[in-house]
């Protein structure tokens, strides 16, 4: 049954943010008599939808919940007070609420009100389904997804700058579908300007476009700026009235650390913005920006069967790198497959 | 049963060198009547044995053999001739001999003699069996295997040098096996003065270690020098007394090609040697020069997953590298599979 509340959950996948995505299954003497979820942002919650399709026959109901219920009125009224006014006897839910308003506290409402609740079943799963929202409630920041397409020597262009494309259009089609995943997408400037992408996702959505750009360079005639949808542009100086003047074009003034962008400051005003996951696609100075800072979550690392090398080659992780093997990030969690001649292999960093 | 040759054959890997490894099966209604393998260089063939097995139950048998059978007599007799006499009437051959003394005529000696003659049955896996003694035959120089153990963002040392351990004790061991798979190791002088690794294989057999040493500053203390079995020490100049005198360490010389030793040279004179299948291990330069040199048949990454980054970082293949996708080499046959917490990847160039 929490099987089905995570599958129900992630229909609400990219349109829920900063919301958490959250299922519910009323069971009643094995039978499902009530579902639901969270469908997009401000919208009603899974339970008391749940609970509208069951109608009467939620009283006496066992609810399967993958995130523990709120219990404070926001946008909707509390969950906890609908379950417990619609005569739930049990619930399950599979993971805390990392929010402090909630947090266990969802919990003590539904037991003090006589109701049976169980906390943790694939609670694992439940977290990771949500680790953008648990990601910016507890770091403040999004959850970070590395996107690389790369040789097998780890390069990102050959010694003369080739790099359309490395990969196969398998893996381009791939890469399309994890951007409708994710609320939104960065790049650095070097590439707006090398491969002037359009960072368009497939399926309806389009995600936020983001650019770190420095020194406000990113061309007026870049074609990610003229894709539906919103692109915001990250600086450090005020606007200087070189962008274009859309509604569909943003701007973000954020200080600068050394030379270059405070990634920390930078991710906090994105998370601000409602942005729980981003997908960070590179190139290589941001790539290493943030893999030198530690601001990666995931990897997502895709492999052409190619040897470009080239000393003077552009590698995805340059800078100063990591001087002991020790210190060095290392993913857990990894996996690998095939994507038409090339492979994908991804894995957490803790 | 010809995959009954193949395996058969196999049990003669690392000892048939520069002959190629051979199976050979009887059949006789249907049922085994002799079996065979090449055992060692210089010691007999895989048909003569499965003939003296099968004794008089051979007249009239079909004899399956992974590699056409030889028609000349060189250290032993010609298998066609045992076969004739023995009154074989059928012979399934998977691949062609591509030495110039056989290559179709063992098969035409063997039609004329009234024999029924099947040629091709898993040919390709015959051919792979033997690619060792194919390259060395048709392109006289080893199959160049390149094995890499690199960070996934294809380091192979931190920004500091570090190296012990990329990779984990699995993947170590694996590669010890692989060593005893072929005729040589190779390495740089660098890697040795790094590393300085021993280059056992795991096994009882010692596979020929070799040095690519231009200017000979191998330290007589290299750890590699005082191992069971043979070192031998590739540069441009004559023996310059460094060395240490003892009959398990030798000299080759080889002229130089730029600033560099001349490979093509140097794997043409390490194939007079009967060296077959050659090993690969690093570091940088060495890979590089292979790459470059379009000298590599095959590669095996193990990548470990961590992500060490640094621009002056050692990657496993640098100098100029290849300018544009379409030049760069590809692999093709491709497998990936985990090893530890490491995976390997494999795959040849065409």
């Amino acid at each position: 049954m929490m099987r089905r509340a995570i599958a129900l959950a992630k229909r609400g996948r990219g349109r829920t943010s900063p919301n958490p995505m959250v299922g519910c299954v009323l069971v009643k003497r094995g039978r499902i008599v009530g579902e639901g979820f969270h469908k997009k942002f401000g919208g009603s919650h899974a339970e008391p939808q749940a609970l509208a399709q069951a109608g009467t026959a939620a009283r006496g109901a066992t609810a399967y919940v993958n995130l523990e219920p709120c219990c404070y009125f926001g946008k909707t009224p509390a969950c906890t007070k609908v379950l417990i006014a619609a005569g739930i006897t049990r619930v399950v839910f599979g993971v805390r609420d990392p929010n402090p308003k909630v947090a266990g506290k969802g919990k003590a409402a539904l037991r003090r009100a006589g109701i049976d609740v169980e906390e943790g079943m694939l609670a694992k799963k439940c977290e990771s389904l949500n680790r953008g929202f648990f990601s910016w409630i507890r770091k403040g920041r999004p959850y970070v997804i590395l996107k690389v397409a790369a040789s097998l020597d780890g390069r990102i262009q050959t010694s003369s700058g080739e790099s359309k494309w490395i990969t196969s259009p398998q893996a381009r089609a791939l890469s399309r579908k994890m951007r409708a995943e994710v609320d939104a997408i960065l790049v650095g400037r070097g590439t707006v300007i090398a491969d002037d992408p359009r960072l368009t996702a497939s399926g309806s959505r389009h995600p936020l476009r983001i650019v770190l750009d420095t020194n406000q360079n990113t061309p007026k005639t870049a074609k990610l700026l003229k894709q539906p949808g919103t692109s915001l542009i990250v600086s450090s100086k005020a606007p200087n009235g070189r962008l274009p003047a859309t509604d569909s074009v943003e701007h973000l003034r954020v200080p600068k650390r050394g030379t270059r962008l405070d990634l920390k400051k930078a991710l906090a005003a994105i998370a601000a913005r409602g942005v729980t996951t981003l997908l960070v696609e590179g190139g290589s100075d941001v790539h290493t920006s943030f893999l030198e800072a530690g601001l990666v979550d995931e990897v997502r690392l895709f492999l052409a069967p190619s040897l470009l090398g080239g000393k003077t080659a552009r590698s995805f992780f340059e800078g100063k790198g990591f001087d002991s093997l020790k210190s060095a990030p290392r993913l857990t969690e990894t996996s690998i497959r095939r994507i038409g001649p090339d492979f994908l292999l991804t894995g957490r960093i803790a």
